[in-house]
């Protein structure tokens, strides 16, 4: 690939990543009063803030480490480290995202996960948290064989796509539920499209076009390692150095 | 693949693909009031059936034409053809259930496509109906150079399994947006989890279960029709016959 048209997509991948943070940012705060950590609405808030950066952004900046060149070459195990550390900070996002709208339903004595929504969500978390430390024990740490590495490396990755997916799926359906809920008054309802309305539905458009966009990238050859055998895999953390043979 | 795991997919594969229209289909008529073509509530109750039979189970069905080994052997030109009549026919059915809602909304004075879910469900549509022409005019007919195939066939395969992910996110929010708006009643309200919502909610993850196992199908490499070289791809239309060369 082009290095132009590769630098070209990074910076459109970013800005876009960003966009999708301050937009839902801006809607909440412009719409929805705002953020506070109280146990209020102000609290739920942080809920789609939260979830859109940590499930979505910090998830896909972290599924795309592999794709950069520059971990094509030298050795891969600090890409390994910057790979899980950076979907450790995206859970950490996620669970304090789920902790705002737990807390929130608690005090207002709001049962939690009914709606499809919510089922779907707490889906994607529990799949995200098993596809990590799943990741963790058998490309981090020295015990698994190469056979079993080569076997789950598929698997791995149409997860770690599929999880992405299913967490658009779930802003999706969250961003409509919203939106459903709060704009209800007669001159101000979702059927009139109120300005808050047509922004927060592009947000949520805006949440799609990254999302294709980060599943294109991952998924298509062009944009893949060169795969050098499995050799490298299989060198555990505390028989390698920083500076590795390859 | 061994054939009895093959064999054993494609059913789970049908079983799963039937679950979903039947469920959908049983939710409709137990606890929404069936069906009718009359401009009703009752007409609209055919757009989830028609999404989720259309825009899910026979488009999935079209886009695993390829994935079954008696593909891969002989002509090639009978499966495209299977593949474009198929996805027509789930395109005239998503047609259908599209034209179900509009009709709804039109007698009763509700503004159409204002929600999240009908932004993202009309976008989805919208690339489908690009995804076919531009299928039909490159794959099947003879105009199109062999370069021209190799390029697109990536990107038709990839907004192949886009378009399937956009539509479990549409039928996910869907689903949601339904059960919020008919189960309002404080005794039997979404919230407290009546029995519609639970049998609804599981459908909605029915449909989820069934695109992933779709959508790895689709991608993973062990299902894939072994590449013969583009030849096969070149032969237009009338050029052919039946009992091709392959």
């Amino acid at each position: 690939m082009a290095m132009g048209w590769f630098y070209l997509s990074v910076l459109a991948l970013c800005s876009l990543g960003l966009m999708c943070i301050l937009s839902t940012i801006y809607w909440i705060s412009y719409w929805q009063g705002g953020f506070a950590w109280d146990g209020t609405i102000l609290m739920f808030n942080w809920h789609p803030v939260l979830m859109v950066t940590g499930m979505v952004v910090v998830y896909s900046a972290a599924s795309l480490v592999y794709r950069l060149p520059q971990s094509w070459v030298g050795p891969k195990l600090p890409w390994k480290f910057g790979h899980a550390a950076m979907h450790l900070l995206a859970f950490i996002l996620t669970v304090l995202g789920l902790h705002a709208v737990f807390d929130f339903h608690s005090r207002r004595k709001i049962p939690n996960l009914y709606s499809l929504h919510s089922w779907l969500g707490i889906t994607t978390v529990f799949l995200f948290t098993c596809q990590w430390f799943l990741g963790f024990a058998v490309f981090l740490l020295p015990w698994a064989s190469v056979r079993l590495r080569s076997l789950l490396k598929p698997i791995h990755v149409f997860f770690g796509a599929s999880i992405l997916s299913l967490a658009i799926a779930s802003v999706i359906s969250g961003i409509n539920e919203k939106l459903f809920s709060s704009l209800r008054n007669g001159t101000n309802s979702y059927s009139r499209l109120p300005s808050e309305a047509v922004f927060a539905n592009c947000s949520g458009m805006l949440v799609v076009v990254f999302g294709l966009l980060v599943l294109y990238i991952l998924l298509a050859s062009s944009w893949k390692r060169p795969e050098l055998g499995m050799q490298a895999e299989r060198q555990p953390i505390w028989t390698r150095g920083w500076a590795g043979t390859r």
